[in-house]
């Protein structure tokens, strides 16, 4: 057994005992998962034993956030190639390229999901030589490192965040960005999690997100549990709020960043952005190394994910709202130009605009 | 029975073999409404026989849009003084007062149900002279009459307004503001039906407009039945449509327009005026003269109505969608101010800016 694997068990049992919620974890040979579709109902864990099982669970949004979803996808590789026998390393590789393929297919838009598999999958290649059982224990250990390192950027986000939050201070957020959506902590409530802990006061306005609302169902169960001063408004409140001088800051997360600094998030962070813009209120994207793109000139080319209209049209529990025939537009992402984005604060640094040059300076050899 | 109340009866005799729908209407000694918040599941009529009735009718939406809770309660009103004997018209007024306050109260912020109510009271004490059976004959008379001048209104301002869409033009709306909002036909979807009629290619993005989903439930349900290409979305996707030009023009309502053109109306409005603006897309108002209110030099004197938190809180359907103990901010209304509107179309005219002339030039003596 590696020595990751042997700190990353201890810091898992050290969890067990401690911690009352788990986004992403492993355990006892199974990807283990907070179902976070029953929220705020049920707090209800699900074990995903199959590769099969944890797609569904990504492509269902039991599990979601940038972050949680890929280091879901790699423990889903783990069970991929755990439940068979190869007879050599080709056959080997086969199947750890077909399960890339099959996870990258269960949401497009946010890049964490493929940067997680890329990662997976050049670890393989990197040790092809080595005999398969060893290359299984390798990927097991890697996809648990993916795990402690989300952990660990978040911590460091929140750290740069932080010092953008000052006392008073009254913050609008967007769909959810804690510790639901990554291993633990979060990205954008991250960095107003970390400013609390520091004792400054801060009162925080979470749009509910149709139409998932991940903001009333998600964000809003995490402040409170948090003891934050929440309050829930309709995604089309927060213009209202902004005339009224109600809101000071705006911190979103983020599903992708291409090169120039534009961002893809959850459908309405746009219209929030222009927003922000219109009424002179900085705009802050919260976002790990892992969500920058940087194959990607720009935002054009990231795709938006289109999803059942029915999440539209049935609200959250299936019960029409809209009479038959009408036709449902539902594109789940919206794309963030760069110039509307104050900065994005990652693990590394605070980016300013110019993005090309500030992504360049930190990410890019 | 006077001329007016003959027309109008045999109107309504003629309207109950011809239409399919009817949004308020004086039958058998009753107002009878359409209960709006069992749409688009049902299509269900509800008697009221007592002022009460209208007044909890207004007040739980089952009625709404501004011109159509105007002429509910200009009838509601005759239904408070058709109960009670009064020994003189001292009594009599004062009923009328009571009623007037009563009605006034059901919701704060449309200036129609004042304006109807004024307009109600005003002629009361214009007959003082008269017996008082004489007055309730007069008094239902000016109902009606408010009734089939809503009717004419709408139509007006169709005409107006259709000028301003070109075939292929794609049109956002929001919240109610056709058949059900008015007594017929409607305000903003007036002029889109006019456009329709005209033979216009025209395509259609409603807002579902939340907390009340008035878009999703009332217009797509109206459009629809009138074979208008209708597309449904949340509403914080607006700005993504937008940003990716498939919106040529906004057309919406209004509950309230003080002297220098800022409008009141449904929450999320200010943000489509925002977002408008910033994309350079025309923003058009659509009301009758009843809506505004030459009393206010601008619209910070508008009251905007909160309603219940559970509104937000339980989605349409009595399930919370977020944990106890979270704050929730639920204003009904937000205002739009006049230098984000392109133009107003009224029954009299296409008003443009600088609106404190225009306004004055047609609606101030």
């Amino acid at each position: 057994m590696s020595r990751y694997n042997i700190t990353i068990k201890k810091r898992i049992e050290k969890r067990k005992m401690s911690k009352p919620i788990e986004t992403v974890a492993w355990h006892k040979d199974a990807v283990v998962l907070i179902d976070q579709s029953c929220l705020p109902k049920q707090l209800l864990y699900i074990r995903c034993k199959s590769a099969k099982q944890v797609w569904q669970a990504i492509r269902t949004l039991k599990v979601r956030g940038a972050p949680a979803i890929g280091a879901a996808a790699a423990l889903g590789m783990v069970l991929g190639i755990n439940d068979k026998k190869y007879a050599n390393f080709s056959v080997f590789k086969k199947r750890v390229n077909t399960l890339f393929d099959y996870f990258a297919s269960a949401r497009p838009t946010a890049v964490n999901l493929v940067w997680a598999l890329k990662r997976m999958r050049k670890l393989v290649f990197r040790h092809k030589n080595k005999n398969i059982d060893e290359i299984k224990q390798l990927m097991l250990d890697e996809a648990l490192l993916i795990i402690d390192e989300d952990k660990i950027n978040c911590r460091k986000m929140a750290n740069v965040g932080q010092c953008l939050i000052k006392d008073d201070d009254r913050i609008l957020t967007y769909c959810n960005t804690g510790i639901l959506a990554t291993v633990d902590y979060g990205t954008a409530l991250g960095v107003i999690y970390r400013a609390r802990e520091l004792k400054k006061r801060i009162k925080v306005y979470s749009c509910e997100t149709r139409p998932l609302l991940q903001g009333a169902r998600l964000t809003c169960w995490e402040l409170s549990r948090s003891k934050i001063d929440v309050t829930l408004i309709c995604d089309n409140m927060a213009g209202y709020l902004m005339q009224q001088k109600k809101i000071d800051k705006v911190f979103i997360g983020a599903d992708r960043i291409a090169r120039n600094g534009d961002v893809a998030n959850k459908i309405g962070s746009y219209t929030l952005a222009v927003l922000a813009r219109f009424h002179n209120i900085p705009f802050y994207v919260v976002a790990p190394f892992s969500t920058f793109d940087l194959s990607l000139k720009n935002g054009k080319a990231i795709p938006i994910e289109q999803r059942n209209p029915k999440e539209v049209s049935e609200l959250f529990y299936k019960k029409p709202t809209v009479c038959a025939g009408v036709n449902i537009y539902n594109p789940a992402f919206d794309i963030v130009p760069a110039n509307l984005i104050t900065a994005i604060v990652s693990e590394s640094a605070l980016l300013r605009p110019p993005y090309e040059k500030s992504i360049k300076r930190f990410y890019l050899p």
